[in-house]
């Protein structure tokens, strides 16, 4: 069996969230090369060229919502990644933790004197306008006296505001560009006044001590990660090729399309959601951006359950054709199989149905 | 008339745009007392408990979208702000210059050296992907070859991508709360190695040179800003008492409402988006947000043309009623003056109508 290694490119660095989704849906090593890519625009890149026969790209999480560069990059305004399509989904849990250098006092013993540490209470001080500060999950173990630097990704502030507004009030953040690049610059900082907020894969990856884990603000922190290959809109080869399934416009799978409207048309936007439900077809998802055409004007994104058909039949195929009449322009950008179901597939075969 | 002064709580610094919108809104200095506040929930914390009667905060700009913050603190998650109306809206053009301390040598005859610097060829490197690269609008005003960081919003660097794709390829950014916040940061520091992404007046209050003038990518470039007041969301009062206006529906107005829906239910987001268009009111912006409740339920917002009437009548409310229907928990946000319109009134008269 001489399978050629299929490239992969993700958005890296190697032990990103994005990483874990990679391995999550192309585990085996044997048959896929997994490449880090700097930007999501480079994992783009690298699909719609053809150098990578998928890519994997962070779309959405639990807490902060969607993520902006990647609806951009579908949005394509430029007509630079015309043949780009969504054909899977993985889900990875967020567990954040803050990692750094052992205080050197602290190798011994530091769990305990964490918590009486006259470096904070464990609560948010209270204020008229939040009597009630959320309480953190976590508690730190060490103290965290030293830190004077914080480092991570933009969303993961927003994702342990809890953590952050008890034990950090006041203290410097350095956004960087991933979570992972983060745990890699506190590394070679060996002050111990950075600290990173990583995942513990990055931790481990950077050899980098855990001075609290599970940071997030609720347990269920997710990020949706997409599957990108690259395939052709345009009408004669519209359906993905998932096998035989008949149940073609169950939940057991999702759409994803872009239109724009006439913003000039009271209801354009209204009767192009309105296209889906004669079809009994959910929207699970709507995002809107700006067109980059014009000031004002909107690109819109949304999700359904279904997916469409290479033979233009079925609900979704049928919706389609109703959107076609209702909306300026559009856009099919995939269709997959739904990963929330628990009754789908196990996520190391999604390579299989893509 | 001893008028009392009326505190105006906005998004600070000084200097900043939003500081600039308060000012178009709140131009009267006998009147109206600003008050710059540290975030953008400072903001809704003063209109809300009462401090101040009037708050300004960004909305949504043109080029990169809705502010999540501001959403967020509208979806409410904890009922901190049941309180907050949007009473009025206020268009700020952007410009963004690139400002810090002009280099020693470069105090003389700089301008016409700038352009043939072996720094940049004033065109981003073109590559497979992008063959033809966006051609920044500004060209730099001196060398900026010394410069080794740039400070600035995390929006403004979406907003001058071609400039700094051009100009500062691989050159540390570091995010900081504001633009205005950034001119300060860079003033302090006269090694000339940083600058600033901000407006021309932010580097005129800090007494900073211009590097680099309209490197905005588009140039109509603007922010929408909202002008917040403390009202009752409850059934009693829910008109806003702008005058005695008849044209109550018209696209004189606009009104923002959010709502959450049943996930299980087939349809259920599209018949809520549905409701407007029986009474002729079209939907200008719609936004989705994670509720904060549970994962992948979503809180969404639209902004529709009309505006709800103290007395239940009119299109807006009557859509409302049915909004009531089919949605699971709604909210109406407040309705205000359209200022996109040509006909409206000068918005320095925006004090009145709300």
């Amino acid at each position: 069996m001489n399978t050629p290694h299929e490239g992969v490119a993700f958005l890296g660095p190697r032990a990103s969230y994005t990483h874990q989704a990679a391995l999550k849906a192309f585990s085996d090593s044997s048959k896929y090369d997994l490449q880090p890519q700097v930007s999501i625009e480079d994992v783009f890149k690298s699909v719609q060229s053809g150098s990578c026969a998928r890519g994997v790209v962070p779309f959405e999480n639990s807490t902060n919502g969607s993520v902006v560069f990647t609806l951009d990059l579908f949005a394509d305004a430029h007509q630079r990644y015309p043949d780009i399509l969504v054909c899977g989904e993985v889900y990875v849990d967020v567990h954040h933790c803050l990692v750094g250098h052992m205080p050197k006092e602290a190798h011994s013993a530091a769990t305990t004197s964490a918590l009486t540490s006259p470096h904070s209470s464990g609560h948010a001080t209270p204020t008229a306008a939040h009597p009630s500060p959320a309480i953190p999950r976590a508690v730190p173990l060490v103290s965290l006296k030293g830190i004077k630097k914080l480092y991570s990704h933009p969303q993961a502030w927003g994702q342990c505001n809890a953590f952050l507004t008890t034990y950090f009030k006041g203290i410097e953040r350095q956004d960087v560009s991933s979570t992972s690049r983060a745990a890699e610059i506190v590394a070679a900082d060996t002050s111990g006044e950075t600290a990173a907020i990583s995942s513990e894969i990055a931790a481990q990856v950077h050899d980098l001590d855990m001075l609290a884990k599970g940071i997030e603000d609720t347990s269920d922190n997710k990020t949706r990660f997409f599957v990108l290959r690259r395939g052709n809109h345009s009408a004669q080869s519209n359906g993905d090729s998932n096998g035989g399934a008949v149940d073609t416009d169950t939940p057991a799978y999702k759409t994803l399309v872009s239109f724009t409207i006439s913003h000039s048309d009271p209801g354009a936007l209204a009767d192009s959601l309105a296209v889906f439900k004669p079809y009994n077809i959910n929207l699970t998802s709507i995002n809107a951006r700006p067109s980059g055409i014009a000031s004002w004007n909107y690109i819109f994104f949304v999700e359904v359950t279904g997916r469409r058909l290479k033979e233009d039949t079925g609900a979704v195929n049928a919706a389609l054709r109703d959107l076609e009449k209702v909306a300026r322009e559009w856009r099919w950008l995939g269709s997959w199989e739904n990963m929330l179901l628990p009754k789908c597939r196990p996520l190391g075969k999604i390579d299989e149905v893509s």
